[in-house]
C-alpha cells in the first residue's frame, strides 16, 4: 500500500538507510564512552527509527511544545543510546553532547529517558510501562482533544511478557485508538538469552489481533516494508491501534555481535567499537527532518483558577463518607476542563461515579486493570490534563511501580483509594489497605492526604487538582459526622488542632476513622480528669511539624497515635519522623496501629480487636499519663 | 466428547443439579444472614461447581493435608458464599456454621476465602491472583512433585481485564501446564455495570486461545455441556492448559435478580430471600462427596535442617557483591529439595543464574512478569516449598499487591531484590530501588533484611529458607568488602557493633553501601577526635532495639542514620520507631536519605549528591557532637 499523498515526508528512503546506519554508529559510539548502557537493543530497531522520524513522525524538534507534536515514546526506555542519537540526528542534540556526557552525572541524556529532556513525555526503564502511558496520551488525543497526533511506540519483545501491556492493547481496542502505533522489536534476546517467544511471529500477531489491534508484520531491517507498515498505520485503519511486528536482530550491522547471546546491556569496548563503526561504514553527521505537525490549538479550557468551582458543602453533624465528598468534590471541579477521571471498574464505591455522569467526556472506565489505570493518568498528565484516578486503596499497591515510575515521569497525577483499613468490616483483609500510606509517603515528592470529614475531603480535592507531582487522597468506607464548616482551610502541610487547652496531659493524633475515635477518647478522658488535645492529621505528607511540636511539648512528650494501617511508614511514622527531626527532646508515644492479620467483622469489631478505638486510645492515654 | 470411564464419579447429573440448586439457596441464605456478600456473583457458577465438586475435583474432604487432592481456587473470590456452600454440601462445614458465622467477626468464614479453611490454598479477594496463584501449584505438581493433582481456578469475567490474568496463561502455556484447569464464569456484568466484554465468547476464546490454551466454550448452565468439557480437561490435553469459557447469569435460578444490573454484591433483602429460595425450589441438605484422589506421597527431601548444606565462604576484605553471595549462597542450600527458586529474566544480574545452573529442575524463570513471579512462588509455597524469588528490587513494586496478598495467604516466601538505591549508577532512577525497604516493612509479618558484606547475605539466605511469612533481603550492586568472617552468627532481629569504645560520641548507623560509607565516616571522625560507634543494622525488621538503644544511651541520644532509600519508612523510620518505642530518651538524629531525584552517574556521585556517602556522614556527626 502506498503512503498518502497528502503527508509530506522529509527523506527517502535511502537517506533513510544511511540515518540507520548513523544511528547505529552513534549508539555504539555513545555507549562506549559512556562504558555502558545497550548498543545492541538501539541496533536492532534502528531502520525502524531512521524511517519513522525521517518520513512519518509529525514532529516540529524546535518546539517540542507544539500541541500539535506527534509522540514518540521508548516502552524499551534501555535502548536510550537509539533515542538520543535520533536527537542528534534531527539536530537537537549535539555529537558533542551525546558522546561527553551520556550516562554521566548531571547530563539530561540519563540512562534511561526522562522527561528532563523536553522530547520525553514520560521516564520509561521498568518495561511494560511506556505502552499504557501511550494509551493515556492516545485517550486524550482522540476523546478530550480531538487532536491530529500519534502517538508511536517502541517497544521490546521481552516486555511483551509484562501483563501491563496487555491491559494497554486491551483499552487501546476498546477505546477504537487508531491514533496509536505499536513498533514491536522483535530482535529474539532478553537479557540472560532468549524470550519467551523467540521469534514466533505467529504467536505474536494472533495475541495482538485477538486483542484488538490491527497486526502488520514485517521484516524490521527492510526499510521498504517498515515504510509501508508505518504509512498504513498513519492512515489509522478502523478505529484500531495498529501493532507493527517487526522481526529484526540484536546488535544488527556488526557481526561479531548481530544475533550473539551475551550482548545484551553491554557497551562494546573500544576497539571492538572502532570495528564496529568501520562495518558500519563510517561515522555520520547526517542532520534530518521528517514531517512536521497538522497545526493544532488546544480547546480552550476553563480558566486555571476553578473561579467557577462550587464544592459541595455539609452540615455539621452528618453523617458523610469521606468517599461520597470525593466523588461529589471531583464532579464539582469538573466545570474545569483540564480535570479528567478514571477508575478502575468500582466507581460506586469510590464515587467518581457522580464525576462520570455529570462529565461523561471525560471520563474514562478502566475496568479491572490498575496498572492501566495509573498509565492513563500519566498520558494525561504528559497532555497538560490533571488526572483523578480513583480505586480502593488497597488495589492501587497493584500498580506501585507505575506510581513510582509517575514520579521519574515528573507527572503530576492525582490518586484517591478508598476503603482504607479495617474500618471498612466484613469484607476482609483482602479489602483493606493497610500498606497504602507508607507505600505512597515514600513516593518522591509526594502529598499524602488523609481526610476526616466531608469538609475537608472537599477542599482537598480542589486543592489536589492545582498540586504538582503525585497526590493521594485516602478515603473511609463509612459515614462519620462532619467536623468543619463549609468554608474551612485545609492548607497542604497542615493540622488541625480540635481539642486544646492550657493544661492538657496528652495529646491524641489520628486521621480518617481514628480521629472520630481519638475525639471520643478525648470525651471519655475528660470524664476521667485527663484534658487531651486532639490533632486531625490530615496532611500526612507534607506533615505539620510545628503542630505538632507545640503539642508535644504543651503535654510533655505525651503522645498516642492511632492509625488504621499496618505499623511501619503510616501516621505513627510520619509523626515520629517529624518530631524526630524537630530537634532534642522527650517524647513517650503510644503508637497504635493494626499489628495483627485481621479477618471480618464490623467497624467496631475490628477497630476493637486492632486497637486503635476509642476506648483504647483512652487506655493508652491515660497510662501514659498515670 | 465422553467422559473416559476409567475416572469414577461420584454423584449424577441428576444429583448435580439438585446441588447446583442447593449451593444457589445456601449461597442467598448465608449473604443474607450476613447482611452482606455476593449471592449474585455465586449463583452464575453454582452449576460449574455442582458438577465439578460432585464428579470431577478429586478431593479427600476428610483430609485436606492430602497430597494427592486436586486444588481448587476461587479467583473470583467475592464468590465465597459459593465456595462455603461447597463446604456444606461435602460436609465440612456446617449448615449453623455457614449461616450464623459467615462474614462474622472471628469466623473462618471470611468474606473473601483465606487459608484460615484447611481447605483453601492461597488468599484471594484481590481479582487476578488465584490464577496466577494457581500456576505456581500447578508447576510444583507437574514440574518437581510428579503429582497427580489438577489446579481447578474459577475466575470471573471482570478479572479477564487484569494483566496478571495473561502473565499466568503466557507462563501456563509455556510450561504446558496440562494439569491446569480455568473455569471462566463469564455472566456478563461487573461491579457497576456490563463487564468490558460482555458475552462476547468470542473474542475471549481467541485470546485465550492466543495464549496458548486449549478453549472450550460452554453454556454454563448446561449440566451436559459443563460434564463433558470438565471430562475433556480432565484427560489434560497435549500439552496445554485448558481454559472453559462458561457462558452464565448472574443471579441464575432467581428471576428477580437474574441478568440484572445493580445486584452486584448486595445480599438479597430477608423478604427477596425468601421468595429466592421458593423459585430455587427451597431448601436442600444434600450431602455429596466426588472422587477421591490418587494415592500419592510426596517424593523425600533433604532433611529439613539442612546439614548437608555448605555455604560459600569469604575472605576479610575481598570485594564480593551481595548480590553475588545471594546466588551462591541459594545455589548451596540448593542441596534442600524443598528449595525452589525463579527470577524475572534477570538471573544474571541477581546471581539467580547460579541456582539456574546447579538446580535446573527446581528453578523457573518467570521471564518479565514480576507479578507471575511472586504468584509462582506463592504457589509452591502452597504446596509446602521454600520458594526464593529474586528480581531487580526497583521492580519489586510491580508485585507489591501480590506480595501484600501473600501475606494474607500466610505464604513463606523469600524475596531478593538486586541494584538497591542510587549505588547502581549510570542506569538512572528507573532501576533504583528507593521505595522498597518502606514497602517491605510495611507488609503483615513480614522480614526485611539488607546485609552489607558477602558473608551476612549468604548466612541470611540460609536463614531464610526457614523463616515463615515474607522475607526480603535487599543486596547491592556493586562489590564492597567482606567485614565478617564465615562462621559468623546473623540472627534475625540482630544488629552488629562494628566499632565502638567507652567514650563513643556519636552512632553511625547504616546498612548496605552506608555501613560501608559509615565505616569510612568514623575512620574521619577519629582522624578529628571523634569517636564514633557503628552499627550494621542488617535485619531492618525485626530490629535489634536493645543495641540501638544501647548506643543511644552511650552516645548522648546522638545517631546518624545513614541510607540508600527516600526518606520515608526505610531504616531511619526503623530506627526512630525503635527508639521511640524503647521509652523516653532524648534523641539527636540525622537522617541522610535519598531526598533529591537522582539521574546518572558514578556510584560515588551519587551517593555524594544525596548526602549519603562517608563525608556527608561525617559531617552530619561532626555538627552533631560539637
Amino acid at each position: 500500500m502506498a503512503a498518502p499523498t497528502a503527508i509530506k515526508t522529509a527523506i527517502d528512503l535511502a537517506v533513510a538507510g544511511e540515518l540507520a546506519q548513523q544511528l547505529r554508529v552513534d549508539s555504539v559510539r555513545s555507549s562506549t564512552s559512556a562504558g555502558s548502557g545497550h548498543p545492541t537493543s538501539s541496533m536492532s530497531a534502528a531502520d525502524l527509527l531512521a524511517v519513522l522520524v525521517g518520513r512519518h513522525l509529525r514532529y516540529d524538534w524546535d518546539d517540542p511544545a507544539n500541541p500539535g507534536n506527534d509522540h514518540l515514546i521508548f516502552s524499551k526506555g534501555h535502548a536510550s543510546p537509539l533515542l538520543y542519537s535520533v536527537y542528534k540526528a534531527v539536530g537537537v542534540v549535539s555529537d558533542e553532547e551525546l558522546m561527553t556526557t551520556y550516562r554521566r552525572f548531571g547530563s539530561r541524556l540519563e540512562g534511561h529517558p526522562t522527561p528532563e529532556l523536553p522530547w520525553v513525555d514520560v521516564a520509561t526503564g521498568s518495561l511494560g510501562q511506556g505502552l499504557p502511558d501511550g494509551v493515556g496520551i492516545a485517550l486524550a488525543g482522540k476523546y478530550v482533544e480531538e487532536a491530529p497526533y500519534r502517538v508511536w511506540v517502541l517497544c521490546g519483545d521481552s516486555e511483551m511478557a509484562e501483563g501491563s501491556i496487555w491491559e494497554a492493547l486491551d483499552k487501546a481496542s476498546h477505546y477504537k485508538l487508531s491514533n496509536l502505533v505499536v513498533m514491536v522489536d522483535i530482535n529474539r534476546l532478553g537479557q540472560r538469552g532468549p524470550t519467551e517467544l523467540s521469534w514466533d511471529l505467529d504467536t505474536y500477531h494472533r495475541r495482538a489481533a485477538a486483542f484488538g489491534a490491527r497486526v502488520i508484520v514485517i521484516d524490521g531491517h527492510n526499510l521498504g516494508e517498515i515504510d509501508r507498515a508505518m504509512a498504513q498505520a498513519r492512515e489509522g485503519g478502523h478505529g484500531q491501534p495498529t501493532v507493527i511486528l517487526a522481526r529484526t536482530r540484536k546488535g544488527r550491522g556488526f557481526s561479531e555481535v548481530e544475533d550473539r547471546e551475551d550482548w545484551h546491556g553491554k557497551p562494546l569496548p573500544p576497539e571492538m567499537a572502532e570495528r564496529a563503526v568501520i562495518e558500519l561504514g563510517g561515522e555520520r553527521h547526517l542532520t534530518v527532518r521528517g514531517p512536521k505537525p497538522e497545526a493544532f490549538s488546544r480547546p480552550a479550557r476553563a480558566a486555571a483558577d476553578g473561579a467557577a468551582v462550587k464544592l459541595p458543602s455539609y452540615a455539621l453533624g452528618d453523617k458523610v463518607a469521606t468517599r461520597k465528598a470525593y466523588g461529589q468534590a471531583l464532579a464539582a471541579i469538573g466545570v474545569r476542563r483540564d480535570v479528567v477521571a478514571m477508575d478502575g471498574e468500582v466507581s460506586n464505591s469510590t464515587f467518581a461515579d457522580i464525576f462520570a455522569q455529570q462529565h461523561p467526556e471525560r471520563y474514562f472506565e478502566m475496568y479491572i486493570a490498575e496498572q492501566q489505570l495509573i498509565a492513563a493518568a500519566v498520558g494525561f498528565s504528559a497532555r497538560g490534563f490533571r488526572p483523578f484516578a480513583s480505586t480502593f486503596a488497597a488495589f492501587l499497591t497493584r500498580a506501585y511501580d507505575f506510581i513510582r515510575m509517575a514520579a521519574i515521569s515528573r507527572a503530576s497525577i492525582r490518586l484517591s483509594g478508598s476503603h482504607a483499613g479495617v474500618e471498612i468490616g466484613a469484607d476482609g483483609p483482602s479489602q483493606m489497605a493497610l500498606e497504602d500510606l507508607a507505600m505512597m509517603r515514600a513516593v518522591h515528592g509526594s502529598t499524602v492526604l488523609y481526610p476526616s470529614d466531608a469538609t475537608c475531603a472537599a477542599a482537598l480535592v480542589a486543592t489536589m487538582a492545582d498540586l504538582d507531582g503525585i497526590s493521594y487522597m485516602r478515603t473511609t468506607r463509612g459515614a462519620y459526622p462532619v467536623l468543619y464548616d463549609s468554608g474551612e482551610q485545609f492548607p497542604i502541610g497542615g493540622a488541625k488542632v480540635l481539642r486544646s487547652s492550657d493544661h492538657d496531659q496528652v495529646t491524641l493524633i489520628g486521621a480518617g476513622v481514628t480521629l472520630h475515635e481519638c475525639l471520643a477518647a478525648a470525651d471519655q478522658l475528660r470524664a476521667d480528669g485527663i484534658s487531651a488535645r486532639v490533632i486531625d492529621l490530615y496532611s500526612v505528607k507534607p506533615i505539620d511539624t510545628a503542630t505538632l511540636a507545640a503539642a508535644a511539648a504543651a503535654t510533655g512528650g505525651r503522645i498516642v497515635v492511632a492509625e488504621d494501617h499496618h505499623p511501619e511508614g503510616g501516621l505513627g511514622s510520619a509523626v515520629v519522623d517529624a518530631l524526630t527531626g524537630a530537634g532534642p527532646a522527650q517524647l513517650s508515644v503510644r503508637h497504635l496501629a493494626v499489628r495483627d492479620m485481621p479477618g471480618s467483622g464490623t467497624s467496631a469489631e475490628l477497630l476493637d480487636a486492632a486497637g486503635i478505638d476509642a476506648a483504647h486510645i483512652a487506655a493508652a492515654a491515660s497510662e501514659l499519663t498515670s
